[in-house]
C-alpha cells in the first residue's frame, strides 16, 4: 500500500513538474543580464534553472538598478566596481527614454540621428567603462575559467557578454526582445527578413505594406544598419578584437551564439522567416493569477458587476505632467469601473472615487482577476504579454522603443484601442475605455490571442529552459547555426553569381550584335558592289 | 488499496499516452495518401490518430498499390474508380525510376527534361484521371461535405488533395519530405531558400558551396522553376480554375495549406531558414525494437561478437541485374559480419552461407538490435532515419530521386560511406563495410545525429499529431501564414522599390551632371568670349 502510494507519489510530481525534461545532471550556469525590464524576464528563467537544480552565478556592476545582488541558495552574484553611480545609469536611460516620449516628434531625422548618437554614446560609454574594468579583473575571470560553468546566458541589453562567452571559451545563448531595425537579429544572427513583408520593429507598419511604406521600410533598414555601422561597431568592435587578440567585431562575436531566444511568439508577431536556432518564447514570465491582498481584493469586489480596469505605465516612468495627470484621472473618474492605477507621482486633482493609486501593483495577478475588464498600458512586452496570457483588451499609451509598433500590432489584431500620451483628451481616453469595455470584440480578439498562446507544444519558459539545458548537454548547438555566417554579404546575395551571369549575357549579346553588324556590312557592300557594277 | 492503484495505473496511462495532450473531443479527419514509402509514413500518423480516437477516412483509386483499402475500427476508406490497372500504374511509377538510375546519367540535359517531362506526364495522366473521377462523383462530394470533417491531411505525391480541401472548404496539412528543387515549398509556400547556403534537395551539393556550385544551385533553382511550369503547371492550372469554379493555380491552392508537415529534422537537414508553419517531423515512424522472429533471432546471435550488417535497398526494387546481383553477393562474402538481406530477386550464384535472404525483413527491429553494425541501404529517408534513431553507420547505395542526396548529408556528417550503383566493384562494397564497421568515427558520428534526434522538446510524431489537432481545434493555422502569399514576385523581392530609388539616383545624376555641363559650357564661353575680347 505505502509502496503504492508512493509510485502514485512519484508519476504525480513527474506530471507537475511541466513539460520540460528532467535534465540529466545539474550545471552550472553564467548569467549576463539587462536592467529593469529585462531584468525581470530574466530573473524568471533563472529562478526555473535553480529550482531544478541548477547553480546560477550573475555578472554585474556596482552601478545597477535592478539585478538582484544579494546570493541566496543556488544564485551567486559577482559585481565588478564602476565609477559612475547607480542614479548616472538611471538618468541616461531616463535622458533615452525622455528624448523619445516628448522631444523626438517634432524633430528632423538629421536632429534625430544626431541626438540619438549622443544619448547612445552616453550609455555606451558607462557600459564601454564596465566591460573595460571586467577584462581588468584577471582574478575573476581565472575563477570563471575554473569553475565549469557550461553555458552563459546573456541579453544584449548590455553590451559584452559574447564576448565574455568567447574569453571563457564557452557556449552562450542570447534572450532578446528586439535590436532596433532588427540589425543584430540581421546581420549578426543571419535572420532573413524580406522588407517587403517583414517590416522593421518601430517603424510601425503591419505585415501588408503598400509600396509607400516598402520603401520607406527598405529605406529603414539600410538607416539602421548605418546607424548601426557608425554607433555600435565604431565603438565596440576595437575592444573586441583587443581582449579576444585577434582581428574580430562585435557583430561577428554575436553570430557566434548557440540558441537565441526571442520574448515574443506568433501571437504577438507577424508571421516571418526564421532560422533553426531562434526559439520564440514570449511570455515565459506568465503564471496563473494568485490571490490579491486583502485590502485590493475588497476594492476589486466593490466594483460589483462593471468590474475593473488595471493601469500601469511601466516601472520606469515615475512621474507624469501635472496636466497629463489630470487628464487622465478625469477620464478615469468618468468610467463605472473601478480602477486600479499604479502611480508613484503627485496625487491628480482630478482624481475621482473610482481610483486608487498604487506605488506597486500585481499586475499579473490583477489581470487574470475575474473582475479585469480592461488594462491601460504603455505597451511593454511584459505586461502585453501578461494581458494576452489573461486575454485581457488593452488601451495603450505608447511612450518609447518598441512601445508604439507592440500596440499596433494588438490593435492590428483586433484587441486594443490606442492613443497617444501627448496629445490624447480626457474624452479620447474615455471613449477607449468605454469602446474596449462595452464592445465585445475586443475580447473576442484578445480571447483568440490567448487561444493561439496557450496552445503551444511546449510552455515558453518549459521551452527556454530545455534549449539552455540542451546547449548544456551537447556542448552547444552549432547543428542549428546556419552556414551564411561563413558568406560575405556579396557571397549571401549571390551577386557574384549574378554579375557572372550577366557578363555571359553581356558578352553573348555583344558577340551576337557584331557579328550581325558585321553579316549586314558584308551584305550590303557585296549588294552595293553589285549595283555598282550593273 | 484498489482506489489507489486505480489511480496510479491512470497516471501511469497518461504519461504512457505520449507527450502530445490529449485533444479535447476526438474528430473527423480526411486523407489524402502518396503511395509506397508515402503511405507508409503516413500510415503511422493514422494509426496514431485513431488510437487517439479520431475518425479517420481516407481516399484513394482503385489501382493503389499500397494504400489499405480494407476498412477498421476507425478507419473509412473510399475509394474512387480508375480506368487503368495498379500493373499500369506501378510500371509508369518503375519507368521514372529505372530512367533515374540506370539511365539519366549518360543523357544530355535537353534529353533528360524530354524524357522527364515524357515520363511525368505519363504520371501525371493517371493522376488527372483520378482527380477528373473525383470530381465527378457528386454523391462522395456531398457526402464528405455533410461529414462534419475537420481537417484534410494531403501527401502532394498524388495532386488533388488541396483541391478537394478548397472544394469541401477544409483546412488542410501537407506532409511532405521535398518537391523537385523545393520548387512547391519555395513558390507555392513561400520558403525562402537563399541559393547561397540553401541547396537544391537533389543537386548533391552540401550548405558549404564554392563559387562553381552557387552557380550550379541557382541554375538549378532556375531550371526547376522552369520545369515546374511547363510540366506542372501546364497540365493542372486549368483544370484547378475549373473545378473551383474562380481563376486560380495549383501553386495558389497549394499556398493555402495551414501547416506543412516536413518529414525530416535538423539531425539530418543543413540548417536553413523555415516559416512558422513548417514543423520538422523527421522520423515520425521511428519506434524502439521490437523483438525478431525466432528464427531470425537465431540467425543474428549466430554473428558472434562480429554482429550483423541489415540490407535492403527499399520496397521498390524487385530485382536486381545477376550481374550486380553477383558482384554485391560476393562482397557480402567477404566479411565477417552475418548479412539479412531483403531481396526477392533470383538467388546469386556467389551468395556466401553468412548472406540469408529475406522476401521482408522487420527492418526497424533490426536496425535496434544490439547486434547490428551497419546498414546497406540505397537512402530512402524512411531507412535512412530508423537508422539515425537507432544510431546506426550506413553503406550507400542510392538509386534515384532524392536518395543520392540523402547520402550525401550522412556521408558529410561522417556516418556514411557512399558507393555508386550502376559503377561498384566487390572490393569497394567489402572496402566499405570494412570501414564504416572497424572505424569508430562512422559509429560515434552516428550517435552524434542520433542524440540530436532524441533530443528534441516533443517526439516528431506527437508533434505532426498536435499540428493536425491544432487545426481542428483552431479551424486552421492562418497565424502562422505568412503575408508573402499576397505579394507578386517583384513586389516580394522589392524590385518595384530597388526601380524607383534607382530612378531617383538616376535622376539626381543625370540634373547634376546636366547643371555641371551646362556651368561650364557658361563658363567657357564668357571666358572665350573675354579672350577673344582681349
Amino acid at each position: 500500500m505505502i509502496a503504492c502510494e508512493r509510485s502514485a507519489f512519484y508519476l504525480l510530481l513527474l506530471l507537475t513538474l511541466g513539460q520540460a525534461p528532467l535534465s540529466v545532471t545539474a550545471g552550472k550556469i553564467l548569467i549576463w543580464p539587462g536592467e529593469f525590464s529585462h531584468w525581470l524576464n530574466m530573473k524568471v528563467i533563472i529562478d526555473k534553472l535553480i529550482a531544478r537544480g541548477h547553480n546560477v552565478t550573475t555578472v554585474t556592476h556596482s552601478a545597477t538598478p535592478s539585478v538582484r545582488t544579494t546570493p541566496s541558495p543556488g544564485y551567486n552574484v559577482d559585481i565588478i566596481q564602476v565609477p559612475h553611480t547607480k542614479q548616472d545609469f538611471v538618468e541616461s536611460l531616463e535622458k533615452f527614454m525622455n528624448y523619445w516620449t516628448y522631444e523626438m516628434a517634432n524633430d528632423s531625422i538629421i536632429q534625430v540621428s544626431l541626438k540619438m548618437k549622443e544619448i547612445f554614446d552616453l550609455i555606451a560609454e558607462q557600459n564601454y567603462i564596465f566591460c573595460q574594468n571586467l577584462f581588468a579583473r584577471d582574478d575573476l575571470l581565472e575563477k570563471w575559467h575554473k569553475e565549469g560553468f557550461e553555458v552563459l546566458l546573456i541579453d544584449p541589453m548590455t553590451t559584452c557578454g559574447d564576448l565574455l562567452a568567447q574569453k571563457l571559451n564557452l557556449p552562450f545563448i542570447i534572450s532578446l526582445r528586439f535590436s532596433f531595425g532588427n540589425v543584430i537579429e540581421r546581420l549578426c544572427g543571419q535572420l532573413p527578413a524580406p522588407p517587403s513583408y517583414v517590416p522593421g520593429v518601430t517603424i510601425c507598419h503591419t505585415d501588408q505594406m503598400n509600396f509607400p511604406q516598402r520603401l520607406k521600410n527598405v529605406l529603414f533598414n539600410l538607416y539602421q544598419d548605418l546607424m548601426f555601422s557608425v554607433v555600435v561597431s565604431a565603438k565596440w568592435d576595437s575592444l573586441y578584437a583587443e581582449f579576444l587578440g585577434k582581428p574580430t567585431t562585435l557583430c561577428d562575436t554575436m553570430g557566434k551564439a548557440d540558441i537565441w531566444l526571442i520574448r515574443t511568439y506568433w501571437d504577438f508577431e507577424y508571421p516571418r522567416p526564421f532560422l533553426p536556432n531562434f526559439k520564440f518564447v514570449g511570455g515565459l514570465h506568465c503564471k496563473p493569477a494568485k490571490p490579491l491582498p486583502k485590502e485590493m481584493e475588497e476594492f476589486v469586489q466593490s466594483s460589483g458587476d462593471d468590474g475593473i480596469v488595471v493601469f500601469s505605465l511601466g516601472s520606469m516612468v515615475k512621474n507624469l505632467t501635472k496636466e497629463r495627470a489630470n487628464t487622465i484621472a478625469a477620464a478615469l473618474g468618468q468610467i463605472p469601473q473601478k480602477v486600479l492605477w499604479r502611480y508613484t507621482g503627485e496625487k491628480p486633482d482630478t482624481l475621482a472615487p473610482n481610483t486608487r493609486l498604487y506605488d506597486w501593483i500585481p499586475q499579473n495577478d490583477l489581470l487574470g482577476h475575474p473582475k479585469t475588464k480592461a488594462f491601460i498600458t504603455h505597451g511593454g512586452t511584459n505586461g502585453l504579454y501578461e494581458a494576452i496570457y489573461h486575454g485581457v483588451p488593452m488601451v495603450g499609451i505608447p511612450l518609447f522603443a518598441d512601445q508604439p509598433d507592440n500596440l499596433l500590432h494588438m490593435k492590428t489584431k483586433g484587441a486594443a484601442v490606442m492613443l497617444e500620451y501627448n496629445k490624447m483628451q480626457t474624452k479620447d481616453l474615455k471613449d477607449a475605455l468605454t469602446e474596449v469595455i462595452n464592445n465585445p470584440s475586443y475580447k473576442e480578439s484578445m480571447m483568440r490571442l490567448s487561444r493561439i498562446h496557450h496552445d503551444q507544444p511546449m510552455k515558453p519558459l518549459d521551452q527556454a529552459v530545455f534549449w539552455i539545458e540542451f546547449v548544456m548537454r551537447n556542448k552547444g548547438a552549432k547543428h542549428l547555426r546556419v552556414a551564411a555566417h561563413d558568406l560575405t554579404w556579396y557571397q549571401y546575395y549571390c551577386l557574384d553569381v549574378a554579375a557572372f551571369l550577366l557578363s555571359i549575357v553581356a558578352l553573348v549579346t555583344f558577340i551576337f550584335v557584331k557579328s550581325c553588324a558585321w553579316l549586314f556590312r558584308k551584305c550590303c557592300r557585296r549588294t552595293s558592289a553589285k549595283s555598282k557594277k550593273e
